[in-house]
Order: structure tokens, then sequence, then C-alpha cells
């Protein structure tokens, strides 16, 4: 692999010594060294190589760090984490006490604000454009958001925000047409209408030659002439839009031409108001190319998947596909059922759903809130709405379960994917939940042990009357060998008998904890095993008659505030029960990194053979 | 007061028989019965005065509840609730177990959809509509929408997913250019230009005609008529940006005006297309002009404040008015700090600050998450921003305040009014936040008792390095006569020494706690008394050595999960103390109502008398 130049460039002031063509030549190289790092590590690659010009012609053409350049998402940061002095760290990608998959403020005084969640760049961007305001300074501040995260609800306010709270921002719309699902919504259309509608364009040209050339307009329309030029605006210019919502609208422009963005960042750079430029780019651009070029691409073919960025299908059946399959079952059997995902059909398991169903079928784009509240409209209407969503991102409409489904107590079934420690770390991490759930009226929280258990839960939450939260992780699903109770609601269920302590775990921890019974046999401990099942309603009464009995572990995938060590504390209190417990959990106080969640696991004592020395202990200390 | 035509309408379907000029006389006597109303109970005055004719009309239009009327927020519903059978009934407003002031679904059958937070309603009528194509069926479906609650991310992330889900929705918008505080926001810039401009609309009609007249133009443009129509429609339409949307964009029209209103909702109920109806209104109408015709409306001059609406100044000073001062004496002494409010300026006492530092004051409109993450990207830029927003809205953010804020360990201070139970109930109740605040790293959870100590609560939330949410109830903010201790991070505050008991209070609940103290003293019980000052860090040390000394109640005002009773049970079995320990929340597992709020604690038992008995109660039994 050729990185002549990449290797000179230590930081981004050493590529303003380069001109457009061997810029070029650099683009191609960080290209290839991309494909390198994600055929080994795996990552976005797909997003960053469509990013890999317009990052270039960023860092020619503006200062980093003084001036501040902001990605939304960051996962497609690896070319800005290439061309500020990470090259050789981007190897360490995503692993352990490596390089983040994100862009981190403590990685780089490069990255200027770090995100895992879509479509913070421009809140973020105009709070650094605010604070340089207050400063009276006059570095510039760069957002870049992709056309997906721009229709989500943060975006759209921070739009309607930043014309009249700075005139010095750039706002750069990097449209590749894609998130992780295609695009959806009327902003994304409005979008392809800019681009792809030649017609259009040329019409707009052609009316306005027309109208300069005809002198009577002028006398027509002599009210002012101001005014014409701005109602001439929407007709002329593509972006009204965003020109009415107080931006220069500049493009589209061809996102991976050199030539052409250096020059337009250059002029921009001095506007006097907030600009959106409007790049196109495409997704993975250059890998095909380089496919057929491996000498070029040493290792290229044998390492990197079909195509750029595809989910690679697990081994084993995974909880995202028990879902899917649990909700075509509902939908089989139910004409009501329907089902609604922000933008992750595939991350979360729903394209079965949408092959068998697509009708019923909605993907809202990443609008979490309205995804939400949209699933409470038809409730209120009398469909029964699944809605499936990252737990993390859930987190952005934890007022709309409360406000709009649990206060009007409308049956919604939230599945959350991704509970628990997630590899992707901090900004993924789907631990910190429960607490507002559990503190909310009208809900059930449920986590399932295995795909059995997931579809018994999800026949369950469509006769239950108010909104039920399912719980479970990026794992296996594989169903676990031992006793199997039917699935009552706020019951639960015992996977072991034992006698010398009880482990009381939650969804898929009831395998390590049947794994660690057994191990524990051969130390001599009878382990009674319990899969706890509902959070909410919590089986109190089973739960006492075992802390009352032996000494109590509970095991879950949760920090311990909120979860299943709270409930546990609670009616430890409440019923006065003074025997040993021992609650594991991870702690609230720190940020868990990123990392194979084996790895991450292990760092906490939640694998098996460090909970047998904490368990023997315990249990030797409880004697 | 004259009710001839609105004493014979006990249902929609009632108004249908009469004409436009006899509901002209129908709206003149549901805006003095409002006036009556409002006058006695409060509420929401203006904004309904300002949507008398836009309901009425659309009951006469539209049949409801088959046909879906959605107002957004529902505060502004008083007269839906005048024409769907609760008149009298809405003589309760806002009262214990009488008229609820927003919408709610169990109220009656033409309220489809409640709500208390801003912005929900185009998703939710998106829901509906969905339903009711799932079903094939034909209703319409209305959703109403303030143009402050339009700038919200909700209503922009259905805005966008409208026109791809349903051809058949009508959607309102009831522009009366103000929220609470006035609007801000591009958005709200560019309907007022649609509106005010009247060059602009003028040449815009000419320019039509203009292009008709001339034959050439055709010629010109010979690549498509129908896409010249296309382009030409932002030139000639107001609402380019709704029709860029996918809606058939129609309007300004005047809101007060019956001989247009009925012909128009006549006209979009049969349009095949999402349609956007702009309405212009004018909150408080026909207020002033009923002031001046005392006859018409007996009792008015006398009962009703001299505005609509007007935030009524409290006789002592409340804990907003505390944390407007504090937020102004940080500004005075630190040039980093600026302040960001979501729509509530007035509110959450900030008008003070906005008045001593217009330049460092942002109000963003009601767009809680964009003002959290723009807080975050001002504080990674050297700032040291205060968000005020209510306890309640804040849920809106909470992502934003996990993702943005403390995983990027920024020192942002979340100032959270209304922080408890409120009058307007359900949807207002700041009563579920804790549990997920305390799930988080890096942050501070503080509660001031005073005035006094928001003053040093604040100070000490700027000198920390991370996060931190101070949260306060409406309430008085008079300061407590008792020891006062300096506020240290993570230090409780011994308020009074006693020796049978010891009640750890939470911010206000410190005066209750007092109180009570004061009055089981008469009954020869010596309590002791202590400020927890901070949910977290939390002051482990001095709460354990009192757990252990005597009996513990805690008092706060949350729900029992996730606050106070959860940290103090996790802390007993932590620490296997098994003394006795009462701890006083209000339950999670149920809505609670609206109504005077010491009503309201009443019912659960957070009153002075109620408690003295089951303290005394539990003292005895713990003997």
């Amino acid at each position: 692999m050729i990185t002549r130049i990449l290797d000179k460039i230590k930081q981004p002031d050493d590529l303003k010594q380069y001109n457009t063509e061997e810029l070029k030549g650099l683009c191609e190289e960080i290209r290839a060294y991309l494909v390198d790092v994600c055929s080994t590590h795996g990552g976005h690659l797909g997003s960053n190589l469509g990013i890999v010009e317009l990052t270039v012609a960023l860092h020619k053409v503006f200062n980093s760090p003084s001036d501040k350049i902001l990605y939304d998402i960051s996962h497609q940061g690896y070319v800005h984490k290439i061309l500020t002095g990470r090259k050789d760290y981007l190897n360490t990608l995503r692993s352990y006490q490596g390089c983040s998959g994100f862009l981190q403020r403590e990685e780089s005084s490069h990255d200027h604000f770090g995100a895992g969640h879509a479509g913070t760049a421009l809140s973020a961007g105009l709070g650094f454009a605010a604070a340089r305001d207050q400063r009276g300074a006059s570095e510039k501040v760069i957002s870049i958001v992709g056309d997906a995260a721009l229709g989500c609800g943060v975006s759209l306010e921070a739009l309607n925000n930043i014309a009249e709270t700075t005139d010095d921002m750039i706002v750069i719309l990097n449209d590749n047409k894609m998130s992780i699902s295609p695009n959806v919504g009327a902003l994304s259309k409005y979008l392809n209408r800019i681009i792809t509608d030649k017609n259009y364009r040329h019409v707009r040209e052609n009316v306005k030659q027309f109208l300069t050339k005809i002198p009577k307009f002028g006398q027509a329309i002599r009210s002012g002439v101001a005014k014409v030029e701005d109602a001439a605006k929407s007709i002329l210019v593509p972006g009204a839009i965003f020109e009415e919502l107080g931006f220069h609208y500049i493009g589209p422009v061809d996102g991976h031409n050199l030539d052409s963005l250096i020059p337009i960042l250059e002029a921009i750079a001095t506007d006097k108001k907030p600009v959106l430029l409007h790049v196109m780019t495409e997704k993975g651009h250059g890998f095909h190319e380089a496919e057929s070029c491996p000498e070029r691409l040493h290792g290229f073919k044998k390492k990197v998947p079909a195509e750029p960025d595809a989910v690679p299908q697990p081994s084993v059946k995974s909880f995202s596909q028990s879902f899917g399959d649990a909700a075509c079952q509902l939908a089989s059997k139910d004409s009501r059922v329907v089902s609604i995902t922000a933008g992750m059909l595939s991350g979360t398991g729903m394209t079965v759903f949408k092959e068998r169903f697509p009708d019923k079928t909605y993907d809202v784009g990443i609008a979490e809130e309205h995804a939400v509240v949209f699933a409470a409209g038809m409730a209120a209407n009398g469909l029964r709405p699944i809605v499936a969503i990252y737990a993390t991102f859930m987190q952005r409409a934890m007022d709309c379960v409360y406000h709009d489904v649990c206060l009007q107590e409308l049956p919604v079934i939230f599945c959350l994917d991704r509970a628990g420690l997630v590899e992707d770390g901090p900004t993924h991490h789907g631990i910190y939940d429960i607490g507002f759930w559990r503190s909310l009226p009208h809900i059930h929280i449920m986590q399932p042990r295995d795909d059995s258990e997931m579809k018994a839960m999800m026949d369950l939450a469509l006769i239950l009357d108010h909104a039920t939260v399912i719980r479970y992780p990026k794992s296996s699903s594989a169903d676990l060998t031992c006793p199997r109770a039917k699935v009552e609601l706020g019951k639960s269920e015992v996977l072991r008998e034992g006698t010398d302590a009880v482990i009381w775990a939650v969804g898929r921890e009831c395998e390590l904890a049947l794994q660690l019974a057994e191990d524990l046999q051969k130390k001599d401990f009878s382990i009674k095993v319990v899969n706890a099942r509902f959070l909410k309603p919590f089986d109190k009464e089973a739960f006492l008659a075992d802390a009352k009995a032996m000494p109590m572990i509970t095991l879950e995938d949760h920090v311990k505030t909120g979860g299943l060590a709270s409930i546990a504390a609670e009616l430890f209190v409440e019923n006065k029960i003074s025997k040993p417990y021992l609650a594991k959990a991870y702690p609230e106080a720190e940020v868990i990194t990123w990392g194979k969640v084996d790895k991450l696991r292990e760092l906490y004592g939640m694998t098996s053979d460090k909970l047998i020395e904490e368990i023997t202990q315990f249990l030797d200390d409880s004697k």
C-alpha cells in the first residue's frame, strides 16, 4: 500500500503545502488505508470512504483545531482521525483501550465534540459559534451533518435556531441518500429533487434568464425590487427551504471533486451569514473501483466484506432475529399489529417483518420521539404498534413514553434492542434506562432469557392493557436448556433448584447464572437460579421468600442504580430482611469504555470465572 | 351573561343546525363564558379566546368523535370542551376531581389524545391517520398545532414524515405569534413573512399574472410544463416550505372570520393530499373589546387579571425568582456565564436575567433537546451555561444530558423548576426524573431548601467540573429559620438535633421536616432533622451514622422509586442496617391527578397533620 503523502501528514497543517492534484493522490492513499483498517477491525468503512475528499478539503481550507470542525454521529470521523495525527492509532480501532470508533474530546484536541447518537452537530456547533461570538473571536465553526440525521428532531430544532443566533456558521449537508437504512422523510425527498431533477434546474435557469431579459417585468412589480429578488429566489435557488430558514444555501456540489470543493469552501469561509453547503457524496465511494484493482490494495479482496457497512449476520440466532420472528408471528395472528422503527430496520431485526408485512411497517427515519408519539396515536386509534429502537436511542423519547403512552394507558410494545453493554462503548451502552421506566405508572418491563421467551413475552404484551418495554442485548438468543414455565405477568420462573444460595438473574444473564450454578455445584454449593422475567411488576412474593430463605445474589446487565439491584434493596428494606445479599451490576459513577463485550464484562467482574470467586467468597462470608 | 345558543349545545351535532350568523353569536357567548370561567379558576384564557371561531368552525364542518380533532398541548381545548358536553363541568376547571385543564381521553370520547407537553399533535394525528388507513376507513384527522409548538423537535420530525405516510390528514397551524414567551426561530420568522409582507404577496400575484400573459414563456421552458408549475409554485405560493414537505398549503386565513373559515374547512375536507391550513389568530381575541362592554360580561372587570394569561406574581419570593437572582449573581461575577431557556423565559424566572444580560440570554423556543446540546457546545467552547427548564419538560432532553453533557464531562448547570407536584397535574408533575439522573456518570444532583441555599448551590455548581442538576418546586423560597451550614459538595446539613428519630429531607421538604420536628416535640419526641442537599454525590457517611443511631424517616417530593427512598434502601442493604425506616414519597404505580398542590399532598399523606400521625405510629412501632 502506497502512503507516500499520507506518511508525511502528522497534523492538518502538513497538508496545506500540497496542491489539489497532490491532494487527490492523498485521497487515494487514505481510501486504501481505510479499507485496510476496516477490513481488520470492522467499523464504518462506507461512510468514511464517502467523506475522504470533503475531509481533506476541510483541513486544507480551515485551521483545526482553532477552527472547529464537528462531525455528526462522528463514525465518519476516521479520515479526520487519520489527518489529525492518529493514522497509526486508527489501527487499534474499536478495540479495548484502542482508538474509539467515534470522535472523543479526550482523544484529540481536534475532536471538539463527541457523538454516537445522530443529530447533535448543528446544536453543538451553534453552541461553539455562540461561545465564540460571546468572546468576540473569529474562528470558523463547521458542522457536518448527514441527510438522514438532518431529519431528526434535534437537528431540525437547531436548524430553526441558527440564523437568529449567529451570522457566522457553516453547515455542511453530507448528502449520501443513506443512513443505515435508505432514508425516508419529506426533507430527504426534497433534497433528492434538488439533486436529481435536471429539468427542474434547467427550468429555473431558463426562467432566470427569461426574467432578466424582459424590461417590463420590472415595471409590473415596481412595488419593490428587493422583494422581487426574495420572491424570485425560491424559483431560482434550489435550496429555498434553507434560504427561508436564514441560510445562504450553496449546492448541490460534488463531494468527491476537490477541484470544486476547495474553492467553494474558501469562498464560504468569508460569508457574512450562516451557510448551508449541500454536498453530494457516495457511501463507499471508490470501493468497487478498488476491488477491481487488487494490486493497489494489498489483501483487499480477502478481508473486506462484499459490501461496505453490510450488517454481518451472526452465526447463531440473535435477539434481534428472535424479535423479528416474534413480531411476524404477532402480526400473523392479529391484524391490529403494526411495527415502527426509527431508521434502524435492519439493526433491529425488522427486515423480515417488512418483507412479510410491507404495509404494516413504518420506518420514520431517525426520529425516536415522533416514532413513539406516532405509535401512541395508532394505539389510541385501535392498532397495536410494536416500536423497535435500541435501548440507548430510546432515551431520546423517554418523555414521549411517559407523556404520550403511559399517562394515556396506551398498549404500545417497545422492543429495546442492544440493552446491556455493547462493543461501541459509552454512547451506545443500553444500561441506564431502567430507573426511569421503573418510575413511571402504567408500564411493564420484561427481559426475555432466550428465543422462546421472547415470543412468549411478545404474546403476553399483546394482550396487556398498558405499555410494555421488552429489553434484550445483542447476543445469542439460543434457547437455554432448563425447565420452561409459562410466562405470566409479574411471575418469575425457577430455572434450577438449590439450597445454599439463590441467584436472581434477568434476561440473558440467566444463562450466566445457570453456568455459575453448574460450576459452583462442583464446589459443593447448591445454587437455586431464578429468572426474574419482569422488572415491573416484579415478583415480590417469590423474591422475598428466597431472600428470607438463603443468601441472595442478583445479576443484571445494567448499572446498579435503577434496575434489579435497586428493586432488591427496596424490598429488603421494606420487609426488614437482613440476610446476606450480593448485587452484581455495573457502577453508574464511571463511564464504561468500548471494546469486545466479553472484555468489558471481564473488567467489571461479570464473567463466570470472576463471579465464581466472588460468590464463593460471599457464601463463605455469609456462613 | 347571555348563553341562548350555547345552552342548546349539548354535543357538537347540535351546532350544525345554526347558520354562520348564528354561530357568530355563539362565539360571542362562548367568549363571555370563557372569561367567566377563567376569572374564577384561572387557566389559559388567552389561547382559548383565540381559538373560539376555529373550534366552532371545526365542529360545524367535521363530525366529532368519528372525525378526530387533536389539539396540541390541549390547554386551548376549553372551547372544544364547551362544545362537547362539558360546558358546566368546565366550571370545575383545574380543581381536584374537577375538569382537567387539558384534554383527557378518559374525560370524553371527543378527546382523542391528551397532551400537556407541546408538539405531539402532528405525530399523534399521523398515528390516527395511519390506523385509519390500515382499516380502510375514511374519517378525517385534524391536528391543530400552534406556531411555537411547530418548531419543536417532535413536530418537525412529524412534519417530515406525514406526506409519505398518508395522503389524508389536515394540519391546522394556529398562528398567534406567541407561545408563552414571544416566539423565536427561523420558522416563526418565515410564518411572519408570509403573513405580514404585503408587498411580497403582491409581487407574487403580479408575477403570476405576468407569466401567464406571456406566450413566449411557455416556449422558453418547453422542457416540461408540469415542472414549470412546480418551479413556479414556490414563487406563487406563500407556504413553499410546507409545499416542499408534501403538503397542500392554504393560507394565511383569518382565524376569527367564520365566513371564510367554514367554506375553507369544507373545501379541504375533500383534498387528496395532506393539507396544511395556516390560520392567523389573536391570543386573547375579544378580551379588550369585552372589557369595554361590561354590561355584556357581568363581573368581568372585577375578576379578570389585567392581561389574559399573565403570569401571576407570587406575594412571597418563589424558587423561580431565587433562581433568577442567583443566575444574575453568577453572571455578574463570571463573564463565562450565559443562560438558556426553551420558550419559558418568564415561567423559569429568567426575565430578570434577560433584562440585565440580554446578550447572554438565549431563548431557543420549545426545543429542549437543542437547548441542552447547544449548552453542551457552549460549555465545550469555554462558557458556563445555565439551562433553565421545568423538570417535566427536561424529560424531553434526557438523552442529551447523558450523551452530550455527562459523557463529555461538560460543566452545564441544569436548573429544573417545577420539580415536585404541580397544580396542572399528571403531564406536569416533576416527580419522575431523579432515577434517570442518578443512573448517569459525571453528574451532581442538588436540591436547595430555600433562597440562600439556591444561591450557594449555584455558586458551587459554577466551580464544579461536571454537570449539575438543581431541582426545586414551585413554592416559596423564603429562608428557613434554622442553622445554616456552608454548602459543600456531597455534604448534608443538620438543621436540628434530636435523639428519638431522624428525618432526612431534601429541598423544600426541609421546611415540612422542621415543622414536624416542632410538632412532635410537643408529643415528647426529640427529632433530628437533616437536609440531604445532594442526591448525588450523597452524604453516605452522615446518613449511615444516623441510620445506625436511630429510626430513620426520609421525606421527598418525588416518586418513591429512583430518589431519596431508593438511595436510602440501597445504603441500608449495602451496610446491613436493620433499623426501622419510613420512606415518605409518592407511589409510582398510579397517576397523580391535578388540583391545588396542598390538596394533592394531603391525598398522599404528605401534610404535617397526616405525617405526625404516621410518624408517631412508626416511632411507637419502632420501640
